[in-house]
């Protein structure tokens, strides 16, 4: 029996579940796991399946589900669960999610193939060499910002990369990329999005007096800290503690959460819904 | 269109997913939420569906899932969204569960039928009577224990109840009531199980020293404290609290635990697995 | 034995712990709690300390604390802990915050001494009276405000209330009033500061498809949303949840962070601290 | 101007504060940070205060608080802070608790003085020697359990070393050992106590069906996983979660929870009071 993971997007309408079904009964699929959403807001329905099959043929699957579904013109999705997702991460200096991702890896918490590590800055090398992985220092500055964007899409064809993951890299993607990548890179943010956009965001939180400092994972599009957030988290703070401190909190806060956002990617539990994301946790 | 909550269990083994879809196709039905769960331990298939289906027969629905799943034998419950579960509250002395329920009930935010409220004592009978709600004094003494029972099991019956509600109850069900009633009625215990079972678990909870105190929402089994567990969560506590301050937080606790746990049966979404509890949330 | 509190702030300098434990001493005071705090961005020192004396008059140990510490012009505060704070509750149609605190107060969690009720509806007037409180209603339209305004300043006074809890009441102060009543109201806001300002925060909240939903107690000023933060908190919620259900799912999180929050000054355990508050909780 | 942390154990009674205040007052002291709390159950008073002094011996303070304090016979502990807490890490051969506090210890957030690894077995030496710590490799086996804990004890004198961090080590100590070490080893255990004792509290959890699974740091003690506890966390599961999955939600809860244990210990925060712990946080 070999595992696949099918996801379904398409307007909203009548008997979309009961044709995916029998299109998986064709396939003599048995469904192991199913969840599914319509969205108000965008008329999107979304689903997921999980299911297991006899059948050798990935595409012969696909051409049954597809064939079943045809007239609802899904935006289909279909692998091997065993066919994992491959993972593009970029860091700056600081080293704690990109760690974090590493050790989650290697024991074989995380269900996603890291294929290469790539940075404007020489910091981080020894540790991904540590775990195996290439590492591409490619620098970044206002006048190679565009060639060092192409270097990095080769990178991902190259590679065949299915998602980036911008592990507290501190250099801003361009309109351009953010467009052409979209819904394929994810950034962790250290604040408790929509608060606290931008710079400095602890600083701006202890300014504030907030009494919870927090991490958001989301999709990367061309509007700064905008884009469809996939997870957040929080951690309790006070007024004793001081900037650097609750950058220390904070890194707790963004290496779970970024970590959890790529487990989620890595299973295909995040569907794009407008605005929103659509999780099947 | 009329809603409906299907729920199934059966001996784990292919092609239920794909029968009891087809039973929904037979009834016009769309499916609109789905959820489903292989038990490794008992073997058991749980599943929870709510579709919508033009047809007005609930008997004519009933029959074409039945027979579409009966080579499976599956335990089947079905019923339309708006024939809300009725469920009968006991309590003691202490109100805030009580007082919690009935508030979420007034405002739209629990799905379920309260019909009448039950107690060993008169305290709570103000609380019920401002919403409307009969109110039944039995007390319990050892030696009218049985017949006490006995009046609560004709109110079970005579107000067709189909879950009793220990808010807060501190008398301890007869076994043979526990059995008759199995997966029928949900106590509220003041810690965090398998922790501090039994009597003042507050006061246990102090004398350990623990960071943490907790509430657990399960059904009620023979085996005091030790039936499935439904629900938990726990509140942060320290050195300086006394016991009577647990107590006081743990009301918090107890209230939301309890709330969230009855909100899950009446929505149908906790299906038995053994000891443990499936909850579809 | 009798038990005080006292608070102090003043710029931060040394030596004023020990001259503040000398004037405790000359009162024969054994301290029972204290908690102290530097803030680095107002240069201010915050202490709070609990006491117990055998001298009988507040005003002979006022004398010797102030005598102690006068070379560091300190705002100070003492009283017994048996008199307690003096609370006004404003509420419009939504009753689970005034709900809760009263209930809270009324099995003596809150040690507070809640005076009266004060609304622009009728709607909460049985609640209120079954607790036994008057409940003053004031209606508020663009033309009255003022006029109203000046009548609950007149309830202040008489009342000798030391601080008016906002709880869901949802008219705008003047900036009059703010400034008139600078660090003595406290409102509770529907979202996680400084996330989803002004109205509406829960659909806003919706529309960004964020992943925990919060509220925050803070002290009312004339920058609407932007008063000192007392407590805050949050809770999980998905893309599956309608507005309408994260109004439901906030109305927990609202009334536990107020409840905090006026039992933290209740208990003078909040100092402000330009923009932030210093609370020893 | 140097830091300096004392701690002070003593049977409650009044003028301790005062006593204390007055030697800091004659050693030139400014207190910057103090908490203390009276223990009912044991009729202890703790107390921990944090003070600079313009005076450059250690002795002459202490010499100066054991004076003013001496008629309380306290237990009394006075270091600089700059002089940290020797630490004597022990592992077997999951590495995840270990790894977590030498990446703490390296960014600095760990205010404590590593010095040296001790295990059962090889697999962690690459990871300690890595952070340029030296590792000691001591086998146990039933016959040289008490050689073991020989070699043991001698690292412990000759190192200096002020707390035994049990990061997953999977040996039992003996007896003899806890005793020697009262309040000097610190073990993470992967359950909520008191639930889940022994051996396999993942599987434990999840036969048991529980909600939520959780860590406990605590002292060890000659009585297994009852010593008093330090901090304890919890994460949310679920009926889907395999053991094996909670194993791995779990090695996130046990290094966050056994970091703030160390930290705390490390600060000299945590003070024993019979079975408890007072943790001045």
């Amino acid at each position: 029996m070999e595992h696949y993971i099918l996801t379904l997007r398409c307007r909203d309408q009548p008997g979309i579940v009961r044709s995916l079904a029998e299109g998986i009964v064709q396939a003599k699929g048995n469904i192991t796991e199913s969840a599914q959403f319509s969205d108000p807001p965008t008329g999107l329905f979304c689903m997921r399946v999980s299911f297991e099959s006899p059948e050798q043929g990935l595409d012969a699957i696909a051409g049954l589900v597809s064939g079943a579904t045809s007239r609802f013109r899904p935006v289909l999705t279909l692998r091997r669960e065993s066919s994992r997702r491959r993972v593009l991460v970029m860091v700056s200096r600081f080293d704690h999610c990109l760690r974090d991702l590493l050790y989650r890896w290697d024991v074989g918490e995380l269900p996603a193939d890291l294929r290469l590590v790539v940075s404007n800055h020489e910091t981080c090398r020894p540790l991904a060499e540590r775990y195996g992985l290439p590492y591409r220092h490619i620098p970044v500055t206002a006048a190679t910002k565009p060639e060092a964007e192409r270097r990095l899409l080769e990178l991902v064809a190259e590679h065949r990369i299915d998602v980036v993951v911008l592990a507290r890299y501190m250099q801003v993607l361009s309109d351009d990329l953010c467009r052409r990548m979209q819904g394929r890179v994810i950034n962790i943010h250290h604040s408790f999005l929509p608060g606290f956009k931008g710079a400095r965001p602890y600083h701006q939180a202890y300014e504030r007096g907030v009494k919870l400092i927090g991490a958001t994972a989301h999709f990367v599009t061309p509007d700064l800290d905008e884009g469809p957030i996939i997870e957040q988290d929080v951690a309790r703070v006070g007024h004793a503690h001081s900037p650097e401190q609750l950058v220390a909190i904070g890194r707790d806060v963004e290496r779970l959460v970024l970590a959890r956002a790529v487990r989620l990617y890595a299973e295909d539990r995040v569907l794009l819904a407008g605005a929103r994301t659509v999780v099947f946790g």
